[in-house]
């Protein structure tokens, strides 16, 4: 662990959501947290135990600034490990200004972005994948994302990459041991013993390199078109999809949202539609609105919607489907819409789902349809998703280096050799968690965290 | 006071400012408090004292919703002074929507705007001016706007406001006491003591009254003109004032603020600047610009910056000011502009002030002038100053009535007639305060608040 970013400065930022609210958070630490704060109370916290509260006034020199409530958290029995002051003050844009200015003044620096977690992490308190999981908590939009976060950050992966890594050093000493007597009668226990080692490893990094598929889209939603001719109802079907939600999204007042435009929540998955603006507007017929097109959005996309107009003859509504590949097909939903108008038309059969759109008819399950097809059901709750782009790349560079390893191990390489590339996948492995890392890579982490955390 | 609002709902609601950050707070108040939130947490705070903290996780039936940090509050010492749990979790909005969720699944009715400011009050916790004073303070923009809302949220208007009361309340006795006897041979003792409580009761309410002229105008800004002729340079003074105090605020990363277009800060007072877009896109020649939009401005503002070309003939730039009437007169600052081009001008007199918007020369010395013009500096730092429209409308109420009393006591009508009118003043008073309320006056205070103060 580099200790290079460690300063002894003492920082200060504004915790909460930027903006007027009832009360607001500004955080303070370092070793001077609590020596700066009792500088600009009007109740000495110098003697008070950590996990104390108390309710003053905060001045800058004589002129009373705001009531507030104080939290002191001693060293090393907080968030940062640090002594750590956090200041509950009204949540006026100007009171915060101007705390965060009486503390620059008795000499807090403002803190970085993620600098408070980069300190939690520098001291212990949490591995590198952990702190990061604590930015995707605070950005998570759903469900889906939220948990993946909090087990993340509760330390889940961290077991389980810990488990890898006794698992990659028991492997390398066993490697030594067979190699080390080679030219004797080796007993075939220890060979045999070395391959389930190995495909247990290969096994297990496997299965957390796939889950970054199912980790990516829980993080950046599910990608689904919805395709079919025009006038079949396809922006009627969007809306009443997109609206839904939006509805059960306002009920709890006083929050807000990323924009909730073109995405919808199942079953606390995000799903969005690719290039759904353009179907909106589209008034192409079927013959202008080009093969092209509807390839390059099923490509996008994880599940496609192919909408028909029951009201109309529906063999005549195939020419797109029947010029999409295999690869494709597999991932359509087959739909009927408009069965307000046709009501017999339900005699097509199981391959077809029959809704109307406009009189929210078979949405509920379509919706259960397009969970179904994501296939997010069949994990196992207690799997590792991997959600990281970061992890995940490390996690194939830590399987590349194994698969030299294996080779090398096939074809007789000496063990000096091999120890090089167990090194390296140690290092890959060390670089998620941190227990490798470099200046560079840490900044361009915490870079990314918002100010505050 | 009312107690008609007061139920026995256990309320909740996000108190930090809408968004995403690193930690937000959630706000529980009332009876059930502490018992509601022990059923969702993963440690029990039910035997707990007041004032304590406690890190725990947040639970959704037996899903983990996030970890957390929890303050308790017992009744009565507490912001309602009711049980209060304060619950600092992850600044993610979904985590926030969740927990308020879970919490209104328990039994949490979701607090109306205001609604925890208003328990304070029907508590007793805070008088009502003192509780408007909060809703003043959060919205607070500018350095005075702030140290008014303070001083009136810790008191400083209601103990003046007690002092009316009981000077209202003796005054009454006096008449009485004066009435009772007015038959016989009063002694002028009486007489004077009852002429100068009125006149003092006359003069502090009158300043009170006349303080609201300040008080808007640090609630709203003091409004400025900037008039002159065309490229005299009007456009560059005011970006010139503007993108100074911009930078100003900038340097405070973390925080967001209102607009502050076509406003600046002197001296921590706001200054408003009317109707500048259109003087910055206007390109009409003098004769066009019009003596009427010229008195509409001038009408407007509290300061007229009247603004000369310095390159050219001084006499020629005169009409408008000339057609100003006297009143407008003297709200004037005339300030010579483009000294830069032409210096030898200053020898003009002090009548002047000589500045170069372009080269930012004389622009210290204008901002101290147009602070000057105000007259605030004057003002005693202790003096109250009422900046609320509604307590200045009561105030006014306060002292017709006692212009009432006046007048009947100088025509020797009955002290029973006069008692109706000392009651109506001592009731308009008390209705600043809050000692006397009804259900709709409060609805329409605390409507105006935000959720979770």
């Amino acid at each position: 662990m580099t200790t290079a970013f460690l300063d002894n400065s003492t920082i200060c930022a504004i915790s909460t959501p930027p903006g007027i609210g009832g009360v607001a958070i500004i955080r303070v630490s370092g070793n001077n947290a609590i020596s700066i704060c009792d500088q600009i109370l009007t109740k000495s916290i110098k003697n008070l135990n950590g996990y104390s509260i108390i309710y003053c006034s905060l001045k800058d020199n004589n002129e009373i600034i705001d009531d507030v409530v104080v939290t002191i958290y001693k060293a090393p029995h907080s968030f940062t490990g640090e002594n750590v002051v956090e200041i509950n003050c009204h949540g006026s844009s100007f009171i915060q200004q101007k705390i965060i200015e009486v503390l620059t003044n008795k000499g807090c620096a403002m803190a970085r972005p993620g600098e408070f977690s980069q300190r939690a992490f520098l001291n212990g308190k949490m591995d590198l994948s952990q702190t990061e999981a604590v930015a995707d908590l605070i950005h998570s939009k759903n469900k889906a994302a939220h948990q993946t976060a909090l087990k993340q950050m509760k330390g889940g992966f961290s077991n389980e990459l810990k488990g890898l890594r006794e698992k990659l050093i028991n492997f390398a000493s066993l490697v030594e041991l067979e190699l080390d007597f080679s030219e004797e009668d080796v007993e075939f226990a220890d060979r045999s013993k070395l391959n389930n080692l190995l495909n247990e490893l290969q096994a297990e990094i496997s299965i957390l390199i796939n889950s970054f598929r199912i980790g990516n889209v829980i993080k950046n939603g599910i990608p689904v078109a919805i395709l079919g001719a025009p006038n079949v109802g396809k922006s009627t079907l969007l809306n009443n999809l997109l609206n839904e939600d939006k509805a059960i999204v306002s009920e709890i007042a006083g929050t807000t949202r990323d924009s909730i435009e073109d995405e919808i929540i199942i079953r606390g998955y995000n799903f969005r539609f690719i290039d759904t603006a353009g179907i909106r507007k589209t008034n192409d017929k079927i013959e202008n609105l080009g093969i092209d097109k509807t390839i390059k959005q099923a490509k996008k996309s994880s599940i496609i919607i192919y909408l028909f107009d029951g009201s109309k003859n529906i063999e005549n509504q195939l020419t797109i489907i029947n010029n999409l590949n295999k690869e494709y097909q597999d991932k359509i939903i087959k739909v009927i819409n408009k069965i307000d108008i046709n009501h017999s038309i339900k005699t097509l059969g199981n391959d077809y789902l029959y809704i109307s759109a406009k009189e929210n008819l078979g949405i509920d399950e379509l919706k259960n349809k397009i969970f179904d097809f994501t296939n997010i059901n069949s994990l196992d709750n207690n799997n590792t998703i991997v959600t990281n782009q970061r992890h995940y790349e490390q996690l194939k560079n830590t399987l590349s280096e194994l698969e030299i390893v294996i080779e090398g191990l096939n074809n007789g390489v000496s063990g000096d050799l091999l120890a090089v590339n167990i090194k390296q996948s140690l290092f890959h492995l060390g670089l998620i968690t941190g227990e490798v890392s470099t200046d560079d890579l840490l900044s361009n982490i915490f870079g990314k965290f918002c100010i505050g955390k």
